[in-house]
């Protein structure tokens, strides 16, 4: 068995941590394993029906002479495809089915039939026979080349599928003599970020060092509008911001108005090169930017607030009925996070990237695996959020399929050059680590985020000193931690560092409180000033009307010293969850009138009652129904 | 002197009110008078350099074979050029200007010229030779064309100007041979309605009933997708609620989603439509959609509150921070208000148009005439907005000036079928009216908005017996009438009637409680809960960070109990402006972060404060500077 590494770090000269193989981990807990599975059972054979369906398999057949017909959909569609190989090469680790696997062969065998003789291979510019780079503002020809890339590296790795890889070489070959500084090289890149973090993996892959020379082109070329002036079309106003091209990320202070996922690819390209070249300057851009992302963060995870231009909005700019919250957002945030976190070891991003995971992304597809949410509001008033099974712009499925997939390596890590086996996430499973030389077999048992005790046993093939790092969540306050009679109580949002000498079977005890907790924001958030929301553990909950039959949830509002609040397992519903109950009162709304004078207003509480919260991401898998995160407060 | 009506209703068969000349009314207060001028003095002239140096006036001296060259600038520029030739006519009237006259005469003779000899007109499809009709989803052909025929109504009446008349029949007898339901016709409507109102009043003037049918073509035949389905461009995706094409007005239930400007636009064509069919359907239509437009409206009359698409929102769905509320939704607003009060003399419509008017128009466009807001923000926290001389896409610069320009017909009118005269804004200025053959002068003298004493002189030719119809506006609780010793306490939010005989010079003198109010809003609009804002007569305020250099706006809070606001004119800030102060707090805001727990974050005010607040028309002529309209509650 040949390890399948995801961000293959292992010989990155910068790199603090490296992943573990995915196909190492073997995760069995309730929470994540049916979504794992379900990969493999729904998800993928679904989407594959909609790729089919949609035209989007035949755009390749029709490029590669296999079938006659015209480009149809959207002109980006080839990366659905190419994510969708990238996400069942990885799902098929956790899993395996004969049937998708042959579907991925397939498919990677129509597109390799779609290249072009010198590399180049784009359907819709095939199709239309339209000049290649010619628009890169807006064709998306290297966004979905970087996918090409990507499916490639998984394809190759965890089927050992050598087709597409070749594909993607020559592709990568065509690029290298296409773009870059020197003279007679197109100075620009793609309107949408994607290929820098590809063209990084590729050359991880593959050994060949021009690759890491053109994603560090793609970057640095970025910020000077080059990129920007590409643009052709006189009925298409795009600006620099919004492609990310306002200025280099090396001296870039805002991205407000810039396309949240265009910018959180670009970052996370930006911290693969770093990973590979140790550019600090680089290193501590991207710290800054990691900073300011903050400040546009919904208490979910979800990144880029704007509807308008699916963008980032400034500084606490964060409205809930219209939030936007993109799936992929979500996901690119993810990637990001997890790069800074191998390059620096550093707790935040881990805890960051923990409250994307279980919100923000998780909520971008239906418990069941069927269905997926495109924008992520925070506030549904009315009941206008429907998942779907798919979309005309489908990026975000398979791009939430992918990160499920790769999703288990991400929750440990070994350091490059130290003795530590780094726990990152509480999952369920039991992982083989390689910690320089040692095979060591860790077991997590949890019922996370559910529970807060965690059981973890290490099983190194030689007994041997070397520390076990374990992340205490943020929110962890009065976490204890025991190893046979030693008890810790560690700092929370810290790793606690674990170091002995470990022999079979010895076990960590870690025991993390988990009270439902009321979250106030800072009051310069327009949209939660009066507010609060409800949390617990790693999980924000949420008030749907379904739920709460005996008054209408935009009249709650709460006391929270009074809320008393209290939870409770439920094992049938939403396949099992912890609901939390609490006392409110009912805000009366009964006239339409917008403005009213002052006197006449003050409101006064109709009613007593008792409302039901869910957690976040569990919401609207009973169908449309309204919804809010941020609860009225009176006093 | 030839009477110059705007919206020509006199022989409207179903109009309940008739506007009086505009140059019948002479503006000669300190409110207004400065800015009808300034028309002529600053803004057109300024407006005129900008439409030549931009190319807009080139485009046409180039379609005429003037000059040679290729068009320049957005594919619906000319429409800037009509509009301003509409504002100037009518702004002339205000005062007269040789130069601008000129100007006038030119543009006209220039637009003459480029006209093909089938009548058809648009620079951008001409000089590019695209076909005609092929995208009317987005090509704006008969918005431009709409434009054109408003602006050849307003140059026959107000100058005499005959030439640009017979463009616009010439153009408009072409869209009648090409747009119809009759087979072998186009069945479609332009992206961007405009035309429809523009053909009502092209119908007036000529008398030639087609241009009525064809206004009524393009109302009725929206709603059905097919103006939609002209986008042929791949890499734009329009849908049909944007263009308001979802749903025939008829039975269109909501709007949210389309673009506002669009839509007001439609509507106020459907209100010109009713006003010569009497066609009920459409009038109770016409009634919903205000009811649900007052659901999306902002305390400043703003409308359209979504930068995505530059569209209307759901229902309560008003974000501060982010509101689009552009100048050019809020003069569509006033026109649409305008025909609804015509057909149906109720208050209503007269009492949002004032409040459009002083807030969201009038904020449009700086104090001194030379600087435009197209996006008009109810908060501005990073002071990123700045009024500027024009715009790329600078349809908002013309049209706050037509409005401007054709304002003083709103405020008087007549009714129809019955002795009444009717006064609806209180605007200071002599008006003639012509009272079923009775020439009767009024004569209106106030400080409004600033004073709330209104003092009304009537001059009949011959003592008659008439009513004054006095709009009490829905504020104005404790306002008195007296003439001579007749006191009444008229009921706020509709029409005072003093009806008696008049003779030379008898005065009515009303009296309005001007007293600063705090306004809370509905709890389902997201931005505004727990906060209030400061209003004064029709005025609403707003606190700029200029004003209030102790402390960081956005960190100003208020218990409205204790605020003791107080009033006070200042001659010298702004052009004459009564500013209001109160006491209030400083809220902390020590930490960047934007989520904690509950317990932690007890907002304790800082300390004491006096802030200031000045009206929210007035804001930013004083440099970028943070602002907002809802202040925080405490309590």
């Amino acid at each position: 068995m040949n390890d399948v590494y995801v961000v293959d770090a292992r010989k990155s000269p910068y790199a603090k941590l490296v992943p573990i193989p995915l196909n190492r981990i073997v995760v069995n807990d309730a929470f994540w394993r049916p979504r794992l599975i379900g990969l493999v059972e729904k998800t993928l054979p679904m989407q594959y029906d909609f790729l089919e369906k949609t035209g989007r398999i035949d755009n390749f057949r029709i490029a590669a002479g296999l079938k006659s017909g015209e480009y149809t959909g959207l002109w980006f569609n080839d990366s659905d495809v190419y994510k969708w190989v990238e996400a069942s090469s990885y799902a098929l680790i956790h899993k395996w089915s004969d049937d998708l696997y042959k579907a991925v062969e397939n498919v990677v065998d129509v597109i390799s039939r779609a290249q072009e003789r010198d590399g180049y291979l784009n359907t819709y510019i095939q199709l239309n026979k339209l000049e290649r780079w010619a628009n890169l503002a807006w064709s998306h020809e290297l966004y979905c080349a970087g996918h090409l890339f990507q499916a490639a590296v998984a394809a190759r790795r965890a089927l050992g599928n050598e087709t597409l890889f070749k594909v993607a070489l020559k592709f990568a070959d065509l690029l290298s003599t296409v773009f870059g500084f020197e003279e007679n090289k197109l100075k620009t890149a793609d309107g949408h970020p994607e290929v820098e973090m590809a063209l990084v993996e590729l050359f991880r892959e593959s050994g060949d060092r021009k690759y890491l020379e053109l994603a560090r082109f793609f970057i640095d070329v970025r910020g000077r509008g080059l990129v920007t002036q590409t643009n052709k079309n006189p009925f298409i106003r795009i600006d620099s911001v919004y492609l990310v091209d306002h200025e280099p990320i090396r001296i870039m202070n805002d991205f407000a108005g810039s396309h949240a996922v265009r910018a959180l690819y670009l970052f996370a390209g930006g911290a693969d090169l770093y990973l590979e070249t140790g550019d600090e300057e680089l290193l501590n851009a991207l710290k800054r930017l990691w900073r300011k992302m903050l400040l546009k963060m919904y208490i979910t995870g979800g990144l880029g607030s704007r509807y308008e231009g699916e963008a980032f909005g400034e500084d606490y700019e964060l409205p809930n009925e219209r939030a936007y919250s993109e799936t992929c957002a979500a996901v690119a945030g993810v990637m990001w996070a997890w790069r800074m976190f191998l390059a620096t070891g550093d707790a935040e991003y881990m805890n960051v990237l923990e409250t994307i995971l279980y919100n923000a992304a998780l909520a971008g597809i239906s418990i069941d695996g069927t269905k997926y949410f495109y924008v992520n509001s925070l506030a549904d008033p009315h009941a206008k959020h429907e998942r779907r099974p798919w979309y005309e712009c489908a990026c975000c499925p398979p791009n939430i399929a992918r990160l499920l997939a790769f999703m288990p390596s991400i929750a440990y890590a070994i350091s490059k050059n130290e003795s530590k086996i780094w726990i990152n996430l509480f999952i369920g499973s039991i992982a083989e680590v390689n910690l320089h030389g040692n095979r060591i077999k860790i077991e997590i048992k949890t019922n996370y985020p559910w529970e807060g005790h965690v059981e973890i046993r290490v099983y190194p093939e030689k007994s041997d000193e070397f520390s076990i790092m374990i992340r205490i969540p943020s929110w962890g306050l009065g976490t204890k931690i025991r190893v046979e009679e030693n008890v810790i109580e560690p700092k929370p949002g810290e790793y606690a560092e674990i170091r002995r000498k470990w022999s079979w079977g010895k076990a960590i005890e870690v025991k993390i409180p988990l009270k439902p907790r009321f979250i106030k924001s800072h009051h310069w958030i327009e949209s939660n000033y009066g507010k609060v929301a409800i949390a617990r553990g790693p999980l924000i909950y949420c008030i749907e009307q379904v739920d709460n039959k005996e008054f209408d949830v935009r009249n709650l509002a709460v006391k929270p010293d009074e809320a008393k609040l209290e939870e409770e397992y439920r094992k049938d519903m939403l396949n099992g969850i912890v609901v939390i109950k609490g006392h409110g009162y009912e805000l009366p709304s009964d006239s339409e009138k917008l403005y009213r004078d002052f006197d006449e207003t003050l409101e006064k509480p109709v009613k007593k009652l008792t409302f039901t919260a869910i957690p976040y991401y569990a919401w609207n898998n009973r169908g449309a129904t309204k919804m809010l995160v941020w609860i009225k407060t009176i006093q």
